[in-house]
C-alpha cells in the first residue's frame, strides 16, 4: 500500500488547542495526509478552519455524523482511513461510535470518554468491529519513556518498590473559567469533562504513564480532591497514595494550581536495585539511579539505547526531539495497524494505547473519584 | 561575657556520624569550645575519642551521669557552659534530664526523644528549669530556608494552597543493619530509634521543614508504612497525605530505600500567588515560581534577601554553603540564648528550635504512626 | 493563494540525516507538500527514495539538472514553488545556480557554497534573480532565541560587552571517516566540505548565531585550529579570541572532538545591565542574569515573551518544541515570502537567514582559516 | 604532638572578607586555635579585632614586624606555630619575609605576591629557610577536584586534548571602587593588586585548578584583556588560548563584568577517551562523559570515588560540603606539614599549593600580561 493514509478530523477547529497538535504529529512523517473535517459544531466555524487547512470544501463537513455518513459514502480510494476525535470529552463516545459503525478506524484524543458506562460500551463496540482503536496517551510516546519500560522489563530496577509520579500545572490556579477561556470552560464542566477536573485531565496521564513503564495494576488506592479556586465545579488538584498488585507502594500528585508549574510531569521509580527519573519538560534525559554507584544520564539518540526507543527517534542526540514527535510516534504507530486494516491484513500488536487502557484509565478516574468521598482509606480498584 | 562558651559532649565517639558534625558546627565560629565530654557507654572508647579531639584527660568521663555530677561540681568559671547529646534517641531523654536537673543548658539532636511520654515530660522539665534546649532540626538553619519563612510570612506566596515536600535516600535500601554497620543498627531498632523508623528519622525533618516555612499545622493525616527489606523491625518507606489546618493540602514523602537518593530533602509550596522550591542538595538556591510570569531565582549572599537569611550568611554569592553552616547556624542562635542564661540576663527569643517543636514532631511521629496502622482514612492530630 | 507550496529535494536520499529534518520541519505545519526530488546521484537510489516518500515516479529524478529543467517545463500549477538542497557543502553552489537560473526559489543548507568566491557570485546571481535564497541556519529558529534577539534590541542587557558561544559535539573523536560513515566522509574532506572542517560545520553556526542575537559585526579575530584526530585532513577544533565592532569582545569556541558533548551549543551574552543564556539542548529555557538581582527564567510559549518569540511557538509553555519545530520556523518564514514571490506579489522582509548572511558565514570561515595560518595576532574581517 | 597548632593573623580585621574565611577554614575541624594576630595596619582596629575574636589582648599587635618579633620572643610552647597572612597582595612577600626571617611557618593567600621579581626572592627565602609554605587556591581542596585529578593521573580521560575553563563574576560590572567598597579598592589598584586585575585575581585561580587537574604546563599564551568599566586601572575581562606542552590545547576565560555570574568556576576537560566537568558552584558533582556511552555523575561522600577524595571528605553525600570545607582541606593538609616542622620531623609532601605553584601563577600573570600587550599571537611562557 504504497501512498499516504488519509486523516480525517472531528473537532479541532480554530482557538482549540489539541486539535492542531494532532495535526502536527500526523503531519510530522509524510505518511498521513487531512483530507476531510468536521472541525466545529458550528459549521461555518468548521468550513473556515477547512479553508485554513487547505482542504477541498466538499470534504469539509457540518457535522460529525454528516461527515462519517458521507466520507462512507465515497468510493474506496478516496475515503478517509481513519478519524481523529480531538472534541471535549464527552462528545468522544457518541463521535467514536459513529465512526466505528461507519468502518473507520479512530484516533481519539484522552480520557476515552465522558463516563465508565460508556468506556465499557466503546470496548463492545471496538472489539467488535475489527477496526483500529487508538488513544493518545501521547506521554508514552516518547522514545526515552519506552526505554525506561525495556529497562524495567528487563529487570534493571529490581522488584519495583515504589513509584512517586507528579502531574502539575498552573493554568487553573484563577478562576479562568469565568474568563471566557474555552479550554478551561470544558475541562472544568462536568458535563463535558466528566465526574473528575484535575485527575481526569491530566491525573489520567499520570497513572497511564506509570503503568506503561512498569506494567503494574493498581490493588487500590487513597485519594483527597480539593478545589481550591471558589466556585469551580471539578476538583484542580488530587492527591493520592497507590498500592499496587504485587506489593509495590505509590504516590500520584496532581494538581492544576501550582503556580510556576507548567506541564510538570514527573516519574520516579524505585526498585530493589536502581531507581529512574524521567521529567517530560526535559524528555530526551533518563536518569539511572544506583545506591552507591554514580547515577548514570541515558539521552535519546544514542546506540546503546534499545530497540524501542531507537524506533522510536528522528534525530541524533543533542538535536532536541519534543511533544510533537513523541505525539506523532503515537500516531506512526497506529499508522501501521490502520495500514494493515485498511489493507485487508491481520492488525498486529503496534505500540500505542487502545481501547483496554483507555478502560483502564476510565475505572482510574471512577476509582479516585469514589475514594475521594470515602471515609474508608483504601478503596479497592475494581475488575478491568 | 567576652569569652568562648563551653560545651560538653555526650556521644560522638568514634565511629559515630551525627557527633562530628555537632563538633564541626560547634567550631566553625570560634565561639564555642568543647571542653569536655562522654563519648562513649564504652569507658575506653570514650577516652580515646577525647584524646583524639585534643580534650584534657580529666574531662573525658565514662559516663553520662558522671560527666553531669563532676561538671557541675566544677568552679562557675571553668565547667561547661552546655551539653550536646548525639547519642541515639532512646537515651535523649535520661541525657537531657540528668543535665537539665543539674543546672546545664541542652543542645539535643533529634528526634527529641525515644516516644511521645518522654517528650512531655521533657517539655514539662525543660519549662521549670529555666534552661535552654535546643533540638538541631539542622535544615531549618539553612540561610535560604530562612529566605522562604520571610516570602511566606510577607504574604508573597497569598494563600498557601498545597505542600509537597520529600525526603528520600538510598542507604537502607539492604539490609544493612545485619552487615555491622552501626548507624543503620540502631536506627533500625525500635528499642533504639522509637515507634517509627524512616519517618521517625527523616520524615519528621520534612515535617519540620514545611512548619518552620509556613507555620501550619496539622489538622489530620493518612499515612502508609512499608517495610521494604525483609527482616526490617521498622518501616524504610512512608508516605502521606495531609490536611493542614486552614484548609491546605500536604503530600509527605519518606524514604530509605530509594535507589541514588542520597540525602533528597525538597520542599515545594504552592500558595494563591506564587510557588516556591527548595531542595536540601542544593541549598544556595529558591526558585519563585508564577504563573505566567518568569520564576527567579533567588540565590543565598544577596543583598534581595530578607534580614534573616542575610543574619545566618557566612559567605558572599556563588562560594558555596553547606550542610555544616546551616547547623552551625542553629548552634549560633541557640549560643546567643545561652549566653543569656550563663550570664544571668533574660532569656529572648532566637531562632532555633525548642522544646515545643520537639514535642510536636513527636506528637506528628505518634500520628504517623497511629494512621499508618488504621482503617481510617483520616487520623487527627491531638493537641501538643 | 489558497494551496500548500510544492517543494522540490536536491539530496538526502536514504542513509543522509539532513535531508530528512528538511522533510520534517516542511511538513509539520501542513503548508508545503514534496512533490518532486533528485535524492541521490544515483538514479535508482533517487528512486528508492521518492518511493519511500510516496513521490509520483514522474517527479523523481536521476539528476538535479534534469530536475531542473523538467520541472521548468512543467504548467504554472504543477511545477514546484521552491527546491530545498540538502547535499554535501561542495554542491550547494552549482545547484542553487542552476535552479535559480530556471526560475525557482531556493532554500539550502549551510554553509551556503563551498568557498567564498562560489559565495559572491551566489549573491550576484540571488540579487539579480528576484527569487527568494533562504539558508537554514536553523538555530535563529528557535523562539526563545528570536526572543533574546528582541531583548537585546530593546536595550535590556544595556551595552554589549562580552559574547561566549561555544559550540561542541565528540562525534569526531575517532577517525569516524575511515569507518564508512558517510556524515564523517564527506564533513571533513576538503573537496566536499571546503577550507575549514569543525568551523564550517558547526563554528559558522555559532557566529550566526551570536549574530543574530547582538547584531554584532566582526572588527577582527585570532583563531587557534587542532586536528586532534591522526590522519584527518581538517581541523577538528577551533578556538578563536573576537573583537567585535563597537567594542564587544567574543570567545568562540567549537569542537567535535569534546567526548560526551553531543550537540553543545550554548550561548551566553552580557551587557552592561544584564546577561543572557541559552542552551541549544534545552532550547525552551532563556535565562535573564543580573547583578544583584534574581535572574530570570524566561520560558517558550508564555504571554510575557515579545510577539517574535510568540509568533515562532506552536504549543503551550512545558510542552517541549525542539530541533525540528525551530527548523520548521525557518521554513515557514521562508515560505511566506516564497507565497509572495509565486503570486507575483513584492517579497517583504522575513525572519529568515538569506544571501547575505550565508555570504557573511563564508567570509568567517575564510577569516578564521587565514587567521589560524597566521602569526600575527589579530586578522582584520575584511568587508563582506 | 597532641595539641592543637597555635596560629596567627596577618590581615583579616572587621570588614575584610577573606580573613574570616581563613579563621572558618583553620577552626572547622578543631585542630587550630587562633591565637594571636596583627588585624589591621590601624592598632586600633586590630584590638577590636582581636576583641571580637576572644583573643588575649596581649597577643593582638598593632604590627606585623611588632607581631613577628613579639611573638618569636615568646616561649617556644606559647608561641604561634604558623602565620595566616590574608592582606591585600602587595603585603604578602614583606610579611611573609618577615616571618619566615622569624622562624615562622606561614600560609599566605594567593596570588603570592604584588609581582614576578618578589615571587622569585620569596622562593629563594621559602627554600633556604626549611619552612612550610602553603598558598591558599583553595579551589584545589575541593574533593571532587582531587577526585578529576585522580581520575586523569589514571589515564581515565585517555590523553588530554582540550581544556576550557571560565571564571566569571559580575562585581565589578560598575566603578564599585569609586563607591567605597574596600574589596574593589584594593583590587583594581594596581599598587596593591599588581599588574593584573581581573588575570590576576581569579584568572589565576583558572589556571591554577587546571594545572592542579591535568598536571599541564603551559607552553604559549594569546591574551587579550580588557577594561570595560571606564576609569577603571586594570583590566576586569580577560580571555585567552592557550597552548599546553605537548600538544593539547586550552580556552581560559575570566571576567568580573559578566552580570549574574557570582562566582563561576567551571572546568572542562576532554581527553581521547572521556571528558569530565567540574563547576565549583556545585562542588559536589563531577560529570564524566563519554563520546556514545551515558555520562556518569559523581558525587562527593560516595565509596567509589578514590582515596584522596574520600581523605578530604566530613560527610556523607548529600549533605553538602563547600567553600569553607574545601578551604579547610587546604588548612588540614598545611597542617600536617607545620605539625612535622614543630616537631622536628622531616616534612613530607602533602596536599597543599606550595611555593613553586605561588611562582608559576606569577609567572602566568605576568605571562598574560605581556600577551595582552602584544601583536605576536604567541607569547612563550619561560622557564619557572
Amino acid at each position: 500500500m504504497n501512498r499516504k493514509l488519509r486523516m480525517g478530523m472531528v473537532g479541532g477547529g480554530r482557538g482549540a488547542f489539541i486539535g492542531a497538535v494532532h495535526r502536527h504529529a500526523a503531519a510530522l512523517d509524510g505518511e498521513i495526509d487531512l483530507v476531510a473535517g468536521a472541525f466545529s459544531s458550528d459549521a461555518e466555524r468548521s468550513r473556515q478552519s477547512g479553508r485554513d487547512l487547505f482542504l477541498d470544501t466538499t470534504r469539509v463537513y457540518g457535522s460529525y455524523v454528516e461527515m462519517a455518513q458521507k466520507e462512507a459514502a465515497l468510493p474506496r480510494d478516496e475515503r478517509i482511513d481513519f478519524v481523529s476525535i480531538v472534541t471535549p470529552n464527552h462528545l468522544h463516545f457518541p463521535i467514536a461510535a459513529e465512526f466505528l459503525k461507519a468502518g473507520f478506524n479512530v484516533v481519539c484524543d484522552k480520557p476515552m470518554t465522558h463516563n465508565l458506562a460508556e468506556a465499557r460500551k466503546l470496548r463492545t463496540l471496538v472489539k467488535g468491529s475489527g477496526k483500529v482503536f487508538a488513544l493518545t496517551h501521547n506521554y508514552t510516546g516518547y522514545p526515552i519513556v519506552k526505554e525506561a519500560r525495556d529497562l524495567v522489563k528487563k529487570g534493571r530496577l529490581g522488584e519495583i518498590r515504589k513509584i512517586v509520579v507528579e502531574y502539575s500545572q498552573d493554568w487553573l490556579s484563577t478562576m479562568l473559567e469565568s474568563a471566557g477561556q474555552k479550554q478551561a470552560a470544558w475541562r472544568t464542566d462536568p458535563k463535558q469533562a466528566g465526574l473528575a477536573g484535575c485527575i481526569g485531565d491530566i491525573g489520567s496521564h499520570a497513572e497511564n504513564l506509570a503503568r506503561y513503564i512498569t506494567g503494574l495494576k493498581i490493588d487500590s488506592l487513597c485519594a483527597d480532591f480539593t478545589t481550591f479556586v471558589p466556585g469551580r465545579k471539578l476538583e484542580d488538584d488530587g492527591n493520592m497514595l497507590i498500592r499496587y498488585k504485587g506489593g509495590a507502594k505509590g504516590v500520584l500528585i496532581a494538581s492544576q494550581i501550582s503556580p510556576g508549574e507548567e506541564n510538570n510531569l514527573v516519574i520516579r521509580i524505585y526498585g530493589s536495585k536502581a531507581g529512574l527519573e524521567w521529567s517530560q519538560q526535559s524528555p530526551e534525559t533518563l536518569i539511572i539511579k544506583y545506591a552507591g554507584d554514580p547515577a548514570k544520564i541515558l539521552r535519546r539518540g544514542h546506540g546503546y539505547l534499545g530497540k524501542t526507543a531507537t524506533g522510536n527517534t528522528r534525530l541524533p542526540p543533542g538535536h532536541p526531539e519534543g511533544f510533537i514527535e513523541g505525539f506523532a510516534n503515537i500516531y506512526r504507530e497506529a499508522a501501521k495497524a490502520i495500514r494493515e486494516e485498511v489493507s485487508g491484513k491481520k492488525v498486529k500488536v503496534h505500540d500505542y494505547p487502545d481501547v483496554e487502557d483507555g478502560l483502564y484509565g476510565m475505572v482510574f478516574i471512577d476509582t479516585a473519584v469514589k475514594s475521594a468521598a470515602s471515609k474508608q482509606k483504601w478503596t479497592k480498584f475494581p475488575k478491568v
